[in-house]
């Protein structure tokens, strides 16, 4: 990995005491670019150590040097000496919470909603569009930073998806129609978020504005940065349907997609090609990589994507921790009867599909160039 | 409802120690038509009474009558005395004993897949295409019975979809592309079916021949009877493509449907019609009614389809046992993208997708003079 | 059922939209004695109709005649034409209301445990103690009313283990010692409640103050009515030790119980009676009568314990329904090494445990000519 | 460490396509001291690769050096170059099969219940009786052995329980009255065992033998040697009362206990010692260590017992997997108001519990020179 900084970033986190915010803590164990420094929470739990007030919720637990970290406002003033902010708040503060931080020149990695589809923010899958991070200095210059920025990752449901279709649209140009349906871990929704009446023996097929977000961030995503590099051209002929559920599993989303290729469809002209084989997708998926590979991140999965052998897989419980819960895995990829193809993936939630995007993000950030000590 | 014999019908049951077989008895508990008479399971069970070889996983216990009942093989002989024979046998045998008992001149009426596609047996939702039923009259003369015929009823996943696609195309015309996304309760595998350690935490994503069967299924039952009624015009050009998913849930199949109608596509004279909105949906599912209303049926749901109020509704727990479970419920009625429509609806597989329907066919049969006692 | 009054007594629920509210309402539907009249709840409610307020988690939907209903505050007033009130208030509120309702002359049957432990107040679990309604003489009395009165039911975990343990107690004398430990059902803690990350591919060791309600509850239903009728003389010698878990079940609490009998202790001249035998603990338990069956109350169930026969039972989806949800189930009778005996008990914590005993309370005290209609 | 061999031991798996088969190969990547070297299955399976036979359900995949092992029939000449063999056979066939490997001079260690109580094979929990290893040596004279022997490790249940036991027999001396209810994971039944039927929103409250198995298992455990090492000496005045259940848990045996010292009994001649405090027992158990852990062995837990702060733990999600899994934690320690103490506590049932202990035992037999390569 080039860039590498002298020393360990000493890392921020906002909404520390949430699902989010754990996973963050968790990640950063032993990290060897950042390390955990400063932790923000409500003014409820402020004041006292994170050991106090935390519901820890992650299978393994946080060290005593995390446990008696005294939880601080989440106020940029608290965090001056933070070389990169992770922020993991809830999107009922998140949005002037992390503007105010960036308005500090804090370095923002956001998991929030709040800011994703504003024109001059990154939303960046870490293996789906890191050169969307090109951005950064259009953002800056608006706004008169030296070294803050604010950098979104994706829902966790998109995330899996555009990964994927990244991979296809690289290999066979656009599609036209995307269908998708889920059925999503009760992580996604946070702590307690899920009442247990609700899933046991159950499933509820509705989770509030997750179809609307997956529809619309997949055009962001799978677009293209301007030729000036001061936002993004969303694509605008890939038509994406989403159903969403949730179902009884405690971490990672599976997702049963159909796709149809713009190349697929009789042209103008009377000309058509086919869509791609069954063979030709697992290969081009199997040997998909993307920038966070290149640059060697030490996040990084070794595959953006692990296509699975097995005709029952992915499966959440089995497959979920593939390379430490970054890669996402394809499974059934078969013909479609009414679009063109068919597959499931599974995406780790709160890992891919959360903190994890956004530590990835940063470790690209610094990768770089963008993200540097502060004293640099 | 017409044509009530004088007494109860003798049902015999075949497969009466599986889930199936179960629940035909727990059904037949006080049904005013049919009374449960004979017990056929495998040579390992036969010659002990009920009570002592089967391992009940209804949660409402069978009387000590049927407990007390000695179990008899799967010959026609044993069954001699019944009037109707119910089959919830396994695939493994269906074939061969169901053939059999068609031959001895019995009527039966079963929910196992063997012989669903043969073109002279109709394969029946009682509240989706009832008027399949007239071909029993040319399957008699072929195979020369009095009163004797094999009706058999749907896939319990295809069950729940049919109704809906019967409700639409009679109100809008046939469909051209449908695409269902299931989640599947355990209980339709059988017991011991699905392993704990596959379902915890976990959705498996594959259901060995499922998707098949509901590609094929809905051709038949949608299409329509030959006009000499000996056999089956299928649907022609209705695309289904379905993903089957096993999840967490005891009974219940959730199905996630996006549909197109042909009416919608550009005509070759370049005419089109918009697809029906979404409260004309609406209005139709909740107001469709079938021949078993109509013959007042003594199972009949109020309504066959049931449409839900609230957005995040139907759920297996809550919905699927409306009206009996023998009521599909629809919900979350609105456009899809990518297709016309999309909703999501329910099914008690158990109940309407398996022992429910053959129950029902039966009701259907005599209440249209197909059925009546041996000694009528 | 003697005393039956000329009509259907007018039924007021406090506390309607939460989970005891909804089983109330449930049980209540065509019930012939009780007709839901009023409905209260928090002045957030108040106004609205109960369609439009609640949150209905029970598998059966409520009729449109409850949908109906305008919510009312927790105020007697409300309530002046209910002939009876029944409360499903959470205790956080329920001190204050079930008082004020009381000094209001009304006659409220009440599942919360604020007013429990409270001297002249009958806590009645009608299979087990329904001889203790005698002191509502006394309560009205002292509070100078004519027809009102307050009785409490049981926590749901005492409620099973105190039908078995009077079972025993009147066959074989007191126990010196009871241990029990329990497994619950998420219903058990209201909705939302317990949140589906802490349950699944989980147990929860701790259920706050379910434990001391066990073993203090335990020692005043099995205590007796005091001589003159103004209270009751609790249990002295019996020492019960509880450990309260939470597992992943929706409904009906499993409970192991080992217990000593007093008369099995080496007594002071040395003599010592043998425990009773398993095969007479099996025979008193499903022998078992309570005057809830002699009384003929219409919710009786047919017996107040039923005796599972085989051993992997009682298991809470198969038996929590048994008589309604009015019956316990015990199974596993066996010797305990280190106390006497040992079994497994399984009570439906919202039916007995819950709003079915309060109903059962109430038709206890109309047989008895406690309650009657306000007219009468 | 002492005793490290030069070279990485090899390693032979008998029942390696099993759920404690898989666990083996799983703990024993990337092991300091072991490599899998031969796997051993039916003969249904030998002679495929493992890649090809096996339903792998950790949630680790194995290596590709693993999937292409060719897999062997279970016998002795197979294994000829094989340091060691761990055993994870189902008990219908290890009897046999691991008395030739012993008569083979193999050393073995096994997970199955045929010989654990047989009077000269030690039956070890490794942090609890690791000085019961001695008795190999009489092993192997009886048998005329070189180096090879069958050490056993206990039910998955009984290991958590003896650790805690054997910290506070060491502390306060024995204990005459224990009683445990567990709350066992499905994971404990193997692959596919636990039907999902039987196990979602249910408990079943009966495992075959598993009751009798913790009885006995716990005074072998927790006895000693015999002076002259040619056996154990059974504890003789501990009674063990267990009762066990199966919940909707993957991993993880969480177990309620209660505890009396026989300290605390009035003697002979009156005097009578207090029960350990709580806080006693807390320091006792936070601070006990073992063999395991003064040898060094690699896979030892850096506690053998790990003492739970929040009074809602242990909880198997969170707390199976503290020190890799072989760690037992426990919290709710607490007077028993009819014994004098009572706790829960949690294992790893499938890690410390089973193929965990095996290694761990092995692990120790190196480091006390009982275990060497086969050319040393």
């Amino acid at each position: 990995m080039s860039n590498l900084p002298a020393r360990k970033l000493r890392a921020g986190i906002l909404g520390a005491t949430g699902t989010v915010g754990q996973r963050f803590i968790s990640l950063l164990e032993s990290h060897p670019l950042f390390v955990v420094h400063t932790l923000g929470a409500s003014a409820r739990s402020a004041g006292q150590t994170y050991g106090q007030v935390v519901r820890w919720k992650v299978n393994v637990p946080f060290t005593s040097v995390v446990g008696d970290l005294v939880v601080q406002p989440c106020e940029p003033d608290r965090f001056r000496d933070c070389d990169v902010i992770f922020s993991g708040l809830d999107s009922s503060v998140a949005g002037e919470i992390e503007t105010a931080f960036l308005k500090a020149d804090l370095a923002v990695l956001s998991n929030a909603k709040n800011h994703r589809m504003a024109p001059d923010v990154p939303l960046i899958v870490p293996t789906a569009n890191p050169e969307h991070l090109a951005v950064v200095q259009h953002q800056r210059a608006r706004h008169s930073l030296k070294r803050g920025f604010l950098v979104t990752n994706a829902n966790c449901s998109t995330t899996g998806l555009v990964v994927v279709l990244r991979a296809l649209q690289d290999a066979f140009g656009p599609m036209s129609h995307v269908i998708v349906q889920t059925m999503q871990a009760v992580s996604g929704a946070g702590y307690p978020g899920v009442s247990s009446l609700d899933i046991l023996d159950n499933v509820v097929p509705l989770i509030d504005g997750e179809e609307e977000k997956m529809e619309s961030e997949v055009a962001k995503i799978l677009g293209s940065v301007l030729p000036d590099q001061s936002g993004f051209q969303h694509l605008e002929n890939t038509v994406v349907s989403a159903t969403c559920n949730r179902v009884a599993v405690i971490d990672g989303h599976t997702e049963c997609v159909s796709v149809k290729f713009a190349r697929s469809a009789v042209a103008a002209d009377g000309s058509q090609l086919p869509p791609p084989s069954v063979a030709e997708v697992r290969r081009v998926l199997a040997e998909y990589t993307s920038e966070a590979q290149l640059l060697q991140c030490v996040s990084a999965p070794k595959h953006p994507i692990t296509v699975a052998d097995r005709p029952d897989r992915p499966q959440p419980r089995l497959d979920r921790d593939t390379h430490g819960g970054n890669s996402v895995t394809v499974g059934r990829i078969r013909p479609c009867p009414v679009l063109d193809l068919k597959f499931t993936l599974l995406v780790h939630n709160t890992v891919l599909g959360a903190a994890g995007s956004s530590i990835l993000n940063a470790e690209l950030a610094v990768a770089k160039g963008v993200l540097k000590p502060l004293d640099d």
